[in-house]
């Protein structure tokens, strides 16, 4: 109360311990400060005795670095965040997600830029990234897989901050600067290699409900089948992975007995493609001889992922692929050649997507105007297994 | 020229642009100054009404906001970095590795602390994040597949910054808190079953020769086969990824060939791991017969990735999994199960190398003493494949 012993006025009785700074460093060590300076701002152009001698005093001093500082003095991070989002199995078995952060960080690292990755998997985790947008954590942001209903979306539209994505389908009025391939033209190109090669009664296992792009491979499929698509040999997925694709295929093998069976009795039901076959164990048919039965000669798939799930458990219970059924993934994502047999598919550029968001990100940085939309080529891939 | 409309009446000739504040989302959005400050710091105790006000005031007035000032005050950066070590080719094809981060990361989050994840691909990605070290990026580091004679082995070591790694083996002396398994165990283990199972001459694709966990896997293996260990039939991958298993058994079977022929001249050579047999083409070779030339019954490999892909290679040129060869891997990686046959392999709990390495960064940060080392549990896992 009253007591006035201000910051410049002599008699404190404690004082906070003094927190060692760069003279310390520089003293202990006997190196200028210049150099100590440099040192740890990285700088190569220190000797390496004195770089010896400086780390030794920083250990000796217990000194504590101050990256703060620096951003403060600089406006800048010099970081550029990328947001794996999905849920925790997705961002683990996700076979490309990797191959775009790399190729990002190698793009922006030769622009003087540091990548960090930050993981979007819970409601928690997209908590605390919003803070992190709202504080200026990053000077720019590459989101991969994040989508119009995801609670983030409307942080990033609602900040300042440089911002790229991949994948298109906001309503088509992405408001950030996309990269995507054309999903509904790839779908065709590979619809088309199908049919060209005498497949005719094409199954098909659709990505994810909720995701454009597995709306743009099916609808590419479907037009593209004209008169020979029929919906009752279409089954949703529920995610991306393998374990997924396997589930679907079991799916579809349910559903198609129970079509049989029903139609033995003359009564062919209308079939939803998210019907309950729980009263029948595909494990315990002859699968081989239902496809036969329905003239089923092919299977296309959403992804990779999903294909390489189906067809493992196809293969596993005696079916010849592409023999007795051809099958056809998307993405040719490693999973592809790397499937017995090994898929056919679409290529997609992988790596070009981190390279493409990067320059995206970089160029608003920059206070450039960055390109809205970047198209990338897709090629099919034909391999052995359709 | 002259004209002196300063904001506060002065005759200053020019001045930088002010820079908004705080102050100016809080007059603008007409919302008071604490309460913008509890936004802009993500704290939840905001009306729905106020975010979207001081939101659009953000824009109106284009405020940045300023992670580095809270920092500084903080001494904190409440961040935790994780570095993913390796070639691009190991980080884009590792199986694991985003389960590792995904764990860390929701243990991180449930204790206030942000994952980052920073990419360590090459000399260039290194000396960016030794800077970041030097300089307190982050609170504390989690450093996966970080091995001894890594560059950033170094700059941890001579860093005050709380650290975990993955994997033991810098000479039995990890100067850092360390997770692992004990590999030359569940090796022992895994071996011991396949002898179990009558399996007698064990071929084995050997991990890169310069990484700890590859001899502990081998000697574990070596040491249990004992009298029936044959160095003949041991080669070294180049790396762990698939295409990397797929070298390794093709250089397998070109040395196969070549001792075969030798052979039949008398002449048995001593034939090096590393030896070159550019003059064999193991796809021209009748696989099957050639193993059964060598009695080779089995074939252990030094993690799933190497068993698929060799796998892989050893099925599509018609030899039959286990009937022709067995064939065992290691991890339990999602690649083991999704496999054609699934493999036979070792459960290593790979979430919880993540959740530990968490652990014992925080314990540092908090400035407890964290476990010197954690010794995670494995099992043998008998699949189709052997």
């Amino acid at each position: 109360m009253g007591d006035q012993s201000g910051e410049n006025g002599g008699n404190r009785r404690k004082r906070t311990p003094k927190k060692p700074t760069i003279m310390d460093v520089a003293r202990v060590s006997g190196v200028s400060y210049a150099t100590v300076s440099r040192f740890l701002n990285g700088n190569p152009h220190v000797s390496p005795e004195a770089a010896e001698r400086i780390a030794a005093a920083v250990r000796e001093v217990n000194y504590i670095p101050n990256n703060a500082a620096r951003s403060l003095v600089r406006q800048r991070t010099q970081t550029v965040a990328f947001v794996m989002h999905g849920e925790p199995e997705t961002i683990t078995t996700d076979p490309n997600i990797n191959t775009i952060m790399v190729n990002a960080n190698r793009r922006l690292g030769e622009a003087g830029y540091q990548l960090v990755v930050l993981i979007c998997d819970t409601d928690e985790a997209a908590e605390r990234i919003a803070r992190l947008v709202r504080s200026g954590f990053a000077d720019g942001w590459i989101l991969n897989n994040l989508h119009v209903g995801d609670r983030l979306f409307t942080v990033f539209r609602e900040s300042n901050a440089p911002v790229a994505v991949s994948g298109v389908g906001y309503g088509g009025q992405s408001p950030f600067p996309t990269v995507d391939i054309d999903n509904h033209a790839a779908s065709t190109a590979l619809t088309r290699y199908m049919l060209d090669q005498g497949y005719r009664r094409i199954a098909y296992l659709r990505g994810p409900n909720f995701i454009p792009c597995s709306y743009g491979r099916f609808e590419g499929f479907r037009s593209t089948m004209r008169g020979l698509f029929d919906p009752d040999l279409v089954v949703d997925a529920y995610g991306w992975s393998r374990a997924d694709g396997r589930e679907a295929v079991r799916l579809l093998l349910a559903k198609l007995a129970g079509i049989r069976d029903d139609a033995a009795d003359g009564n062919r039901p209308d079939v939803a493609p998210d019907a309950d076959f729980a009263g029948v164990n595909p494990d315990a048919l002859d699968i081989a001889q239902l496809l036969r039965d329905h003239g089923i000669d092919a299977m296309m798939c959403a992804n990779d992922c999903i294909a390489a799930g189906a067809m493992q458990y196809l293969v596993s219970h005696g079916v010849r692929v592409p023999q007795d059924i051809a099958i056809a993934g998307f993405d040719d994502s490693p999973d592809a050649a790397a499937s017995t047999p090994p898929l056919t598919t679409v290529r997609q550029p992988i790596g070009r997507f981190g390279i493409e968001m990067a320059d995206m990100v970089l160029a608003q940085i920059e206070g450039d105007e960055p390109k809205r939309i970047v198209w990338l080529p897709t090629e099919v891939v034909p391999r052995q297994s359709a």
